[in-house]
């Protein structure tokens, strides 16, 4: 079908598909919408999206002060790079769609493609990226794909796991966890591997042990503050991330508990601050910066029919540092081995990693 | 003087000119240099520099993997958008210049101005970008300016005077300083601060006390750990960097010395991580943000005729927390002053500021 023909068929003008097809936004709004329909029904992609003159990537975040968005930079920065490509970066909107101008802006700077961290897109977005053959990809760390958009991941329940097995493993009975907020689909997934474990190990859960946190320090010191108060207290805490880690670990210096004597402490994460705190912190490597290449890849890559649908998790595994040891054991006893936690995808990083020291 | 005139004078088409003017690389090096001195001689400038369909503001890191680059993204992006402009950000080159064919990529895309950061640019790079009304500013937290190129640092100085003296105001005596490398100025300042705030407690400084680090963890582990070994240890340590204050913990853990009650420990940059050590370190806040946006607000900002020369230095301001104490008091006494180090722009962020707890 051609172009005239859709004209014809919207009883508008060629230039007018013209207009719509170039993101000008001097077309109604309904105009386009019925425009868009009639290409997108007739699998009409633009040849050769862009060819623009310096040839971009568009990076998403809803937030920049995550501890670990810089990880996602790198990642996405190394690929665009390989690919001659160069890095726009906005930040747009809230957790489940970008602002509603954010479009506007891609449409006319057309970029090769669209990476959004943590975040999801309204229907007429993607049509209106499909129309115009941008593809993009969501970088998911919060395990809550739309079935829609293709995505990378990481195995969290296997992350969860493998953080509560090093503990029961190491003679720990009374293990609390500090997951992440009640409506995050990871914070389910973290808290599942933590009860599989627990169960896998014939020790039951006390109910006063499990809690909700919000991923960031504060939730971290508080819950333990609250667990570490009684004399029933727990031996080991696996804190759902490493910045709930490093709350756990204040909260321990405030009641005079050593880490890892009196307690021990698992993080989730790994980002660099994980191997800078004192003492370092044993923790569930997540590849942030794997998947954002990953991601990339997906976009840069050649055409793949299956693509819409894809959803990538990449392994997590558990990196040994130095605040676990095991119940009763000598400060000296350091465990050996590191358990691996492959994700549906298989790659898997084994192998105990310490990354102490300057980056 | 019309683009004819310069052509005829160059000795070469008109077209050849338009070619040098809209950054295309199809122009012989030896002609192009020709073109753009005359154009730089004749005072020419493009009279719509770009005017893009996506208004781009560029930032140009030579590394990602610093823990402070996040906040100097958020301060350009914060800018940018306030003036509905997107952030492209590229990693290119050394500390010392960007990669040869980053210019080449910044021609095409035609942004409105250039952040740099901790980074110069070579003479040819600099004609180009002026030839072409692209302006650009240089975030320098290292303190070491090119002086014909605008630019944004901080007090350093002032800020090694401010953490030094916050000790010897707390009776400290044999008080120990890791400043950074020795061929960074901002080490150079920050040491000479600490040497100031010494001679004014009339205080002699030990030699030993001494060290050049490398602002990273590892260079503050390993200092600290030989410092810490004698008996005649210091009883405090201006660490020189947040990173290398972390290395310092650590060493003071596996020497069991507490902090604060047996070692006090001062940091710098107060970037996100200072607040969530254990214990919260003091430390001096640099502005980085802050740097970000006013470096943005010189580029999109009106036209400033003494940009060339520009050089602003924002304040810095000691941020107390709970790493220090005064030598021989009680764990209780909690420091009730902060002191201010203004820098010479004079803009002051006063106060004790306590940051604990999430973002």
């Amino acid at each position: 079908m051609t172009l005239a023909e859709v004209a014809k068929e919207a009883g508008v003008s060629l230039p007018t598909v013209s207009k719509v097809l170039n993101g000008r936004s001097d077309v109604s709004r309904a105009t386009r919408t019925r425009i868009e329909r009639l290409l997108e029904t007739h699998g009409y992609r633009r040849r050769n999206p862009g060819a623009p003159h310096s040839p971009l990537v568009e990076l998403v975040f809803h937030e920049l002060d995550s501890v670990w968005a810089m990880e996602i930079v790198r990642g996405v920065e190394s690929v665009a790079q390989e690919n001659r490509a160069t890095v726009v970066l906005t930040r747009s909107g809230t957790r489940h769609a970008p602002a509603p101008d954010w479009i506007e802006g891609v449409l006319r700077r057309r970029p090769l493609g669209v990476v959004l961290v943590f975040s999801s897109l309204p229907q007429d977005v993607k049509r209106r990226l499909r129309s115009q053959g941008i593809p993009f990809v969501v970088i998911d760390p919060a395990g809550d794909p739309d079935p829609g958009v293709p995505s990378v991941g990481s195995a969290n329940w296997s992350g969860g796991l493998a953080a509560t097995r090093h503990l029961t493993d190491r003679r720990h009975e009374r293990i609390a966890v500090i997951t992440g907020p009640e409506d995050m689909l990871c914070s389910l997934a973290r808290l599942d591997g933590y009860r599989s474990a627990m169960t896998m190990a014939g020790l039951t859960i006390d109910p006063r042990l499990v809690r909700f946190g919000d991923f960031r320090v504060q939730g971290g010191f508080e819950h333990a503050m609250d667990l570490l108060a009684g004399p029933d207290r727990p031996t080991a805490i696996f804190a759902g991330s490493d910045l709930q880690a490093l709350g756990v670990l204040e909260a321990a210096r405030l009641r005079k508990l050593r880490v890892p004597q009196d307690l021990s402490v698992v993080g989730y994460d790994d980002v660099p601050l994980a191997q800078w705190s004192s003492p370092p912190l044993t923790t569930v490597h997540q590849p942030l910066r794997r998947m954002a290449e990953e991601a990339t890849r997906m976009l840069l890559g050649p055409a793949d029919p299956g693509r819409a649908d894809r959803r990538i998790e990449l392994a997590t595994h558990l990196v040994v540092r130095q605040s676990t040891a095991p119940l009763g054991g000598g400060p000296g006893r350091r465990p050996v081995d590191a358990v691996t936690a492959a994700g549906p995808a298989g790659a898997v990083g084994s192998a105990e990693r310490d990354g102490r020291g300057g980056r």
